[in-house]
């Protein structure tokens, strides 16, 4: 079943696999059930979610408690066995994957309990395996809000979402994974436990350990648990689609969004035509919230602390100033909390829209926000070069500056012969993002897939400060080798 | 002009002065003016803010230049010379004081320009030299809020602030010092430049090594640059005094200002009468904001995204249910911008007005928001078991949960007999605090004088990892040598 990667990617390990009395060792500390070999129940765990390459595993284990995970490091360490951790199995970069026989897979999901919830310091205590979805609708049973939102909810995991430093549509107002995370519990290469379950909103004392575990995919240590803030559920919530001409209307708007909404301005994305085309065609019951097209649309949200009627004017207030500044050339408020969501769905669907069409070059850039629309102009200046009818797919994060830079195959191409390009427009694309002060990962991390493009673009003097961090967490390399650092 | 420390402090290390010849050496990277050693001039930069040691070093360097204090830096690493980083020469724990003759201090305060403001993506890039209030005075000039806050951002700057990792009064609504910074730029022990001025709000390319940066108290690397997040400015501000009757109902305002606020609730400090009192009797200009004592005061900043009748309508509704809710015993609205001036003003001078009343011995600590009232009672009750008429005095920043703890001289007692109690009080009131899984360093940082509490309490692993970090970055321990981690 093992299929060719369409992306270049590093060469998988050629490790020995691990013999039956190892597997047999590792099995024997979560259960016979929770350490899976038959590949028909592995499957899920080594499939990779863009179908970029196949998975390899010795066994995945599914340990129940954190004391089970420090006994698997434990182990490990001795052993010198390579585990791979694993949230939902949602990462785009391969973070999550295992790659060789001689390595073994530890899901965390089935540490799946929400340990706490305070609510007058407002933070949810979570174990690492906690659906995002249930992070959400535990706050939400409290009366409060957890921010994080991504296409994934519905089955990416918390922990994942802090190894990966996961972003989405709720950065704009309330902050990526990172910021949103007040404390880390994480197993180490060696099976000591760090603690560091503080629900403290400062905390002075010496260096910043738990922000080099998160963002660290898994590769510096396994987090367990989390304790993650909460906010105040809005009282009202407005969704608007705006059409606008160009990307440098999009972002006048999004100066009169915040000029009138401020804090309550808690969505501002953009999509292309062809990207709402996309979805129309091929996302079930979409419908277009306009009557006529326009080049480019955004989705506003506005969340008000008072009611849903201070939600409404501030709406009607910054899209009235927006047609009267000739910005915004129609726009569309959603009626009720279906359309409100219906809106959200199809802004959220839009990378899936895309499958349909063939192949599709990705990228997950960010530039200084003001930077966007010229960024846009030399990006696409570049791509429609190389291949001149290249349909580029610009969606995004607008208020973050963070673009998914995606290029579908043009109409009726070999989709095997447009993808090999895709290491050599990544090289066009991510020079325009370099030559702005941009990244080439602002959401979705490195993993495998941008590791040797890390190596190279990285000052030297920072790589090896990464490498030495690596060392030092993990002097064996047992924990996710391979990945976002090569050592 | 030695004095004996009130408090216990690790040793001065007994390096051997810097030869002439050396210090010429360094002098000439910097030119003479730069390279201070007249006992009169380095003074300032000797003095510890508190009084509780003098400073020592062979010579105070002033680069001008990141290309100078990578110099510097160089020289050092190659020679093996001790280098103490300092901003503005305010910090509370020692981190900015060098100890030795055989020491450099080098103040970043010339490296003073704003390098650029992005009014679009909202950031401000500093030098590391540039005094608190003038990146505040800086974001105004732009029509913008730079929300970092402290008693002393007159004269500390923002490099120091970032070593330190400094909290203050604006982090309850905008975050600390490390929440408020995109990107770094530092120079680091061999003298290299880590490149990190990045105005991203999403960059995931590898380990957070500016996070590491931020917090290090000098340790790591020599901060001399960095982007810090900008804000719009409100619209309209009120602030206000409110008298409650205990902790418990501070904490009951607490919850009432947030449902009512929100994101718009921008300070909420609280100070015992006791504090007020010394404020009133020591402070110049001040006066009681309300005809009544109360036990404990409340200070309320609601900050308008729309307008100053909106705030103050916030403002009033959020007292009138505390008044009926039977919280607030009486308030005080500030009626003018001067007024609302002079509110903060008492807060703010609290720690000073505490001096003129003798020994003060003094915590940062954090606690979970919920649990300030408990920490209160069982603290009060162990520091009056050891010194019945101790006067405590514990104020702060109670939407952080951030207290503090600060407890002076009974009337008319010996004050060095009563500061040689420090570390027995200390032990006392960090055992509560551990007990309640608080950090006996919210906002000031480790420095001298809590490293070896630090290491004692600190899980073993975690300390080696510690000072795994330090040998990475700093394997000749000439950054800041014997702050915060010991090597």
């Amino acid at each position: 079943m093992t299929k060719k990667a369409p992306v270049e990617l590093p060469a998988d390990p050629d490790d020995a696999p691990l013999s039956g009395e190892l597997v047999a060792r590792f099995a024997a500390i979560v259960g016979e059930r929770n350490a899976i070999t038959a590949p028909h129940d592995m499957a899920p765990y080594l499939a990779e979610p863009r179908g970029l390459f196949d998975g390899k595993a010795a066994v995945v284990l599914r340990p129940g408690s954190v004391d089970e995970v420090a006994a698997i490091m434990r182990l490990a360490n001795e052993t010198r066995t390579p585990i791979v951790p694993q949230g939902g199995n949602t990462g785009l970069v391969g973070g999550q994957s295992p790659r060789s026989p001689g390595h073994i897979a530890l899901s965390v999901s089935r540490l799946d309990k929400v340990r706490d919830i305070d609510p007058v310091g407002r933070t949810i205590t979570v174990d690492a395996g906690v659906i995002l979805q249930n992070v959400q609708d535990a706050a939400e049973e409290a009366g409060l809000l957890f921010p994080l939102s991504l296409g994934s909810e519905g089955s990416c995991e918390i922990g994942g979402n802090l190894a990966s430093n996961a972003g989405g549509t709720g950065v704009l107002a309330y902050g990526n994974a990172r910021e949103l995370c007040l404390g880390i519990e994480a197993v180490l290469a060696s099976g000591e436990v760090y603690h560091g379950l503080r629900r403290l909103k400062k905390d002075n004392r010496g260096y910043d350990i738990r922000n080099l575990l998160v963002g660290s995919e898994g590769t510096l240590g396994i987090i367990t648990g989390a304790v993650m803030k909460l906010y105040p559920r809005p009282a009202g919530r407005q969704v608007a689609y705006a059409g606008v001409a160009s990307p440098e209307q999009a972002l006048e708007l999004l100066r009169v969004a915040e000029r009138h909404a401020s804090g309550s301005l808690t969505g501002f994305e953009f999509i292309p035509r062809l990207g709402l085309d996309f979805v129309l065609k091929h996302i079930e019951g979409t419908r277009d919230p306009m009557g006529e097209p326009h080049a480019w649309y955004v989705l506003v949200e506005i969340s008000s602390s008072r009611s849903e009627e201070d939600a409404s004017q501030t709406m009607e207030a910054l899209l009235s100033e927006g047609f009267e500044a000739g910005i915004v050339e129609d726009a569309a408020i959603a009626k009720s909390i279906a359309e409100a969501d219906a809106f959200w769905h199809m802004r959220e669907e839009m990378s899936w829209a895309q499958k349909p069409e063939g192949g599709s070059i990705k990228h997950d850039v960010a530039v200084p926000v003001a930077l966007v629309p010229a960024f846009l102009k030399k990006a696409d200046a570049a791509v429609l070069a190389a291949i001149p009818d290249a349909r580029i797919c610009a969606f995004g994060h607008l208020g973050d500056g963070n673009v998914h830079y995606n290029i579908s195959q043009p109409v009726g191409a070999d989709t095997d012969a447009f993808l090999s390009h895709w290491r050599e427009i990544n090289g066009l694309v991510h020079a325009v993002v370099a030559e702005m002060g941009g990244t080439f990962s602002a959401e979705h991390g490195i993993g495998l897939l941008k590791r040797d493009e890390l190596a190279r673009t990285k000052p030297a003097a920072e790589m090896d400060l990464m490498r030495g961090i690596k060392h030092l967490f993990d002097p064996n390399n047992i924990l996710n080798p391979g990945k976002l650092v090569q050592f």
